[in-house]
């Protein structure tokens, strides 16, 4: 099945992408960043082992992770990688710009905010929004901090679609739940704490101690043998 | 089952904890951090469903989860909080000091190294490497940043046991090389690329982008609905 760029296409991919599971989601993701690699240094079409090799899983996983996009790649020929990449940035919503508020400019909100990526994928911060007296009026870039407490007239006035929380965890549910009340459905979440969304708000936890914890546990099992 | 600490319980924990999933792994940190909380604020003995409240999953996921770690808690009663809090850290390996260095100071590094719970949590940022002449004989917090040529001396010197990752996409996979060259056992990757490790090396990636994909897809998913 071959699939044509625009709206036809994308609304065909949706069909093949409405049931697709969070970790093949992921590993979609990383799929795209090879594909891109891939396509920069002039291949124009790669096997699934490719990205297996690259992905560190199986050419089977890779099969079937992208049989959810719909029957792609010829045997013996393999993957279209321009195609291919269009397919996937459509799938992963990144062929538009999504407007991104960053709730907190302590060391972690600043970091993310500075991080070059986050742009060149189509995620734009357009606001950020600080507790700190001595922030608040300041810039971050060319983006003014506002108060915490104009955070709903920021969400509204910017058309905001996600946020990042990288406030203290003690702040963040409260924050959380206004930014609900706001109707912004999506949360990227860097506090170490657990948030309590409704189910119609995706959220994503980023933990900056659990895969720490994971090596140490890995470290430990390690020693024993 | 009862568990008394020091190495005893070491031994006996391991015996239980050597095919623990990495799935569970990372929730035990999870169910860690609220059994701390729930010290704190003066709760002696928990039922597995408040640790799934807190954690967004099930009371039986938490009861497989700990049933890795031995059969705890007793019907009606639940687990004791300082009990399984003690058994957690000496299985996550969190009853001791590893000794971390990190490769890159730029604003992710610099921003990981001031993030104060590594260090609670007992991840000492004992070394500092980057390759920028600017930044190499200035400081860290205390820490001498040291040339990226030095760095086998440092990891030996420093009796590093875990690196952390935080220099460009095309400088990790080299650099991690050399790493592994130098004995190093765990490493902690924030750099946009997949590296290539022997077995016996525990790698977790932290990707800045794939989970904010993950929230476009699903932006994306409820736009069609």
């Amino acid at each position: 099945m071959r699939i044509s760029p625009g709206t036809a296409s994308f609304q065909l991919v949706n069909e093949f992408t409405n049931r697709v599971p969070a970790a093949t989601v992921r590993r979609l993701s990383l799929y795209l960043r090879f594909l891109e690699d891939f396509g920069r240094s002039g291949v124009t079409s790669v096997a699934s082992n490719a990205l297996a090799e690259r992905g560190g899983t199986t050419a089977a996983q890779v099969r079937k992770d992208l049989s959810y996009l719909g029957s792609y790649g010829k045997r013996g020929l393999g993957y279209s990688v321009e195609e291919l990449t269009r397919v996937l940035r459509t799938v992963l919503g990144l062929d538009t710009v999504w407007r991104v508020a960053l709730l907190g400019a302590g060391r972690i909100g600043t970091a993310l905010f500075e991080y070059e990526p986050f742009r060149r994928r189509g995620f734009h911060i357009t606001a950020v929004v600080d507790n700190d007296p001595a922030k608040v009026g300041t810039r971050l870039g060319h983006i003014l901090v506002r108060a915490e407490h104009e955070m709903e007239c920021v969400l509204r006035e910017e058309r905001i679609d996600l946020v990042i929380v990288a406030v203290p965890a003690p702040a963040a549910q409260g924050l959380v739940d206004r930014v609900v009340a706001a109707d912004v459905k999506a949360v990227l979440n860097y506090a170490p704490v657990q948030l309590h969304l409704p189910e119609d708000v995706a959220l994503r936890n980023v933990s900056m101690l659990v895969e720490l914890e994971s090596l140490s546990y890995a470290l430990t099992r390690a020693a024993d043998c």
